[in-house]
C-alpha cells in the first residue's frame, strides 16, 4: 500500500472538512498547516516519507492562502536536492462561489508539483452538465485538475455540500490507488 | 464615444447569444469569426479602426475554441507593428459546467491582449456568495477577468440564464465607459 | 499627474533594485512588504489614494513569495468594498532563471488586479528575438504581461541586467503616463 | 515497455525538431499534426493505444498553433468516454524568445490531459542557475512543466540549442521510464 499525505491549510474548518472527505478516501495521514503558516517537524518527516502528498488550502484573493505559500516556500529545502522527485501530487480547494479563481489555486499546486520533479493526478473525473444535473451531483463544479468545493460565504463547514465531499473523498481514493501502483 | 468590436466565435449559438448581450450594452459592432476561423477583410477593418476589443469564444477542452485561435495567430499580423497596442482589450466564454477551466480561456484572452500591447478590463463586479444567493444574480459564476456563461449541453441559446446575459451587458457597457473615458 | 504607488516584497533585494526602476519610472512611491509580510497603516492609505498599483515580487517556488500573498491577503478588506475599483493595476519580479515559472507570479497578479476590478497595464513592449538579440536588450525575457528579471542565484542585486532594470524603468513611465491619461 | 506516442504540429521545423529529439529518448512514434490540423485515422488509433501521449507545438500568440487546437477539439471523441484515461501526459514547446508566454502553452497542455483524466509528468529537472550556468547547460530555460526550447526568430532548426534538444530528448526517457514503470 503507498503512504499519502494531506498537508493542508484551513481558515474556518471547510477546507479541513475537505481535507478529511480527501484523507478518508486515501487512507491518508492529516497534516495541518497552522495559522502562522508552520508544520511540525514530525509533518515534515511525513511528506518526506510519503508516496503521494495531496496539497489543500482555501482560495483566498485569487490563490492559495499566504499559511499554504510559506509552507510552500519553506518547501524549497526538499526541493533543493529534489527529495520529492517522483512522488505522486493532487491538490484541492473550497471557496464561497462556484469559480471565484479556483483554477488559479489548482494551477499553482500544479506548478508547484512540477517544480519538485512531481506527477500530477487530477479528478479523473468527466463531467457534462445536462439540464437534469443536480448541484450534489459528484464533480457538479466540473474541475478536471482537483477536486472544488462551494460553500457559501455564511455556510459553516456543516453545511458543505455532500457531491463535493464525495467528489473529495473519491479523489483520495484515486490518488492511493494510483500511487500504489506506481510504488509496485 | 469610444468605438467598440466584439469579435467572436460560436459553434452552437450560445457564445452568439452572449456577444449580443456584451455589445447592447456596449453598443458595439460584432464581428463573427466563421466555421473555418476566418474573418472578412471588413472585419479586420474594423478591429484596427476600434477603441476596445472584446474576444468571445466557448470553451472547447480547456480553452478557446480552435476557430478563435486562428484568428488569433493571424493577428500576428497585427501585433508585428503592435498596431493594436493601447487598445482596451476584455472577452467573455460560455460552457456547459459552471467551472471546466473556463478561467483558462480567459486568461488565454488576457495573454493575447498582452501581447498586443493592450489594456485589460474585467467584470468590475465583486461577488460574496450567501446562502441566499440565486443562479440568476448578478455574476453567480463568480468571475473577475471576463464574464464567463454556463448553459447546461442539452439546453437551447434561448434557454441561457438572464443574470448570465445580464452580466455579459453590464460588461460591455463596462467597456464602453472606460473606453470612452480612456480615449478622451 | 496620477499618484502611482509601487508595493513590493524583495527577499535579498533584487526586487527591491527593480523596484526602485519601477519608481523611477512612474514617479512612484515606494511601499515595502516586509518580512513579516506587513504594511505600515501609512503604506495602506497611499494604496487607497493611488491612481495606479504596482505589484512586486520576488518568484519563489512558482509564484510570489508569501510575504507578499499575506499582504493580498489583507487587501480583502479593500476588496470587500471595491475600494481599488477602476485603478490602473502592473506587476513585476526577478527570479534566478530565465523562465522558472515567472509567468506564473505575473498572472497571479492579474488574477488579484481583476479581483480588485482594476483595469491590468503589461510592458506594452514587443519583442522578435534574433541571432544579433543581446542579453541586455530591452525585454529581452520577452514578457508582455509585466516586466520580468533574471539575476543568477550568486549575483548580488549590483549586478542585475541593466537591460532588465531599462525595462522596468519603462513600464514604470508607461504605468504613470497611461494612469495620467485615464485620469484626466 | 510501455508505448509512447508523440502528437505535434510545427510550422516550420522547429518543434518537429524538438519532437524527434523527445521521441528518440522515449523510443516513442511521431504523429504529425499537418496544415490542416489534422490527425490520420492511424495516428488517432495510435494514441488510443499508447499508454503515454506527449503534446508538442509551438507558442504562437501565447498559446498552442490552431492546427494543435483543433486536434485537441477533436479529441473531445476519446474525452467524452473517457478513452485516454489513467494515460501519462506531457508536453513541449518552442518559440523564438526566452520566454514569450511558453508556460500558458505548457500549462494548455496540461489542462488538456486533465480533462481527459491523463496524469501528467514534467521535466523532472532542477535548475538554479548561477553566474558560470551556460545557454547550452540542461534545462537552462528553467522550465519543470515540460521542456521548452527557445530558437531566435531567423535561425533554422539546424540552429537550435543542444542543451534544449538534450532536455526534449531526456524528457522522453524519463516519460517512457515512469509510463513502463507504471504499467507494470
Amino acid at each position: 500500500m503507498a503512504k499519502v499525505a494531506v498537508v493542508f491549510h484551513s481558515g474556518y474548518g471547510h477546507t479541513q472538512r475537505m481535507a478529511q472527505s480527501v484523507a478518508q478516501g486515501a487512507g491518508a495521514e492529516l497534516i495541518g498547516i497552522d495559522a502562522d503558516g508552520n508544520l511540525t517537524e514530525s509533518g515534515w518527516e511525513s511528506l518526506a516519507a510519503a508516496d503521494a502528498i495531496i496539497f489543500g488550502s482555501p482560495t483566498y484573493m485569487g490563490s492559495v492562502s499566504w499559511q499554504f505559500k510559506k509552507f510552500a516556500d519553506a518547501s524549497s529545502k526538499p526541493w533543493y536536492t529534489q527529495a520529492w522527485k517522483d512522488k505522486i501530487f493532487g491538490g484541492f480547494t473550497n471557496s464561497a462561489n462556484v469559480n471565484g479563481d479556483k483554477h488559479s489555486t489548482l494551477h499553482y499546486f500544479m506548478t508547484l508539483a512540477m517544480q519538485h520533479g512531481g506527477i500530477w493526478v487530477g479528478t479523473g473525473l468527466n463531467y457534462n452538465n445536462t439540464k437534469a444535473s443536480q448541484r450534489s451531483d459528484l464533480n457538479y463544479l466540473a474541475s478536471s485538475a482537483g477536486p472544488m468545493a462551494q460553500t457559501a460565504g455564511d455556510a459553516s463547514a456543516a453545511e458543505m455540500n455532500p457531491g463535493d465531499l464525495e467528489t473529495a473523498r473519491r479523489f483520495g481514493a484515486r490518488i492511493a490507488e494510483l500511487a500504489s501502483r506506481f510504488k509496485a
